[in-house]
């Protein structure tokens, strides 16, 4: 990147509710449905789903206005609701980056859940996590953020490069090697299989 | 940055107290004492200082350790001390990154002040902010944090690129165009000059 007077960019100010993850100004925001992620649950489980139906909005992002380029970053809020689609938490879609050498960063403030993630050459990890946790992905490494609450959304904070990219494909592929499921019968409500 | 199984770099989990700004584990911790940054304030400030010795910390920085290379994010967060230098604000150094292409954000977490800001072809920007903003410096733009409170910490949560690295020189020689001074005669008891 080189620079170039017409084309800097200029610094600006925004805000984010800590409560409830909200980006005030400069920010798209989107949700992501049920309906759109139904490849990522098990197949019986979304058979058997007779209590939600696909509008149901799984996850609200907050994302900034800013170039896709390299040198920038991106500011994004998660809201990932509670609820479950059969014995299956509600979780984010998951992804590689597409410029797979690039990391993330996630600061949690409101929640709690299980980060999985995993490598292209096999290898996987899964953390557990809550309030003011921060969680680090480094280069190489999938993610998928799972709320493990029965009552309370998960909030996140999250830098990522703008232009690491999205390759959600090779996720819906391959899934997960973990998968974290609603477990009544253990002290903390999950079971991680 | 290429895949290298015997080098990949692991996830891990640390906190960060929101209410403090201290990063609980993987992180070095390390402060900024008034004695190494006299060159930043204007002579005639530090001369008359006789309130303050050069062993008084002006700020506190947690910084995980990670490797400064391509692909990673460094997380960080700052507490920068209430007071003064004469008329000028305790300050962070300022710095442009060596690596002028490469961004930062700053989310305040507790606090208030001014963000300094200026481009090596001459533009500036102030920014005004308190706690819950989120700041973005994008690429080639110098930046230095003034906390502008009589009483409380400044305390913002960081994320760069952890191949940016730190051009303090520059600064150090240049200054910045604009500085924050002490003026209890405005209602927000400070003026931009």
């Amino acid at each position: 990147m080189s620079m170039n007077q017409s084309k800097i960019f200029h610094p600006f100010k925004s805000q984010l509710e800590l409560e409830t993850g909200k980006i005030g100004s400069n920010a798209n925001c989107w949700d992501r449905k049920l309906s759109e992620m139904t490849e990522i649950y098990d197949q019986e489980n979304i058979n058997n789903q007779l209590d939600i139906s696909g509008n149901t909005i799984v996850y609200r992002v907050y994302e900034h206005e800013l170039p896709y380029e390299k040198g920038h970053l991106i500011p994004v809020t998660t809201i990932l609701y509670p609820g479950r689609v059969g014995n299956q938490f509600f979780m984010t879609k998951g992804h590689y980056h597409e410029n797979r050498g690039t990391a993330e960063v996630y600061l949690i403030l409101n929640g709690e859940g299980v980060l999985t993630m995993q490598t292209e050459d096999g290898q996987h990890q899964e953390i557990e996590f809550s309030t003011e946790d921060l969680l680090y992905i480094p280069p190489f490494w999938a993610h998928r953020m799972v709320n493990t609450s029965i009552s309370d959304p998960l909030i996140f904070y999250g830098i990522y490069p703008a232009d690491a990219g999205h390759d959600y494909q090779t996720i819906v592929e391959t899934g997960f090697k973990k998968k974290v499921i609603y477990n009544p019968d253990t002290k903390r409500n999950f079971s991680i299989i």
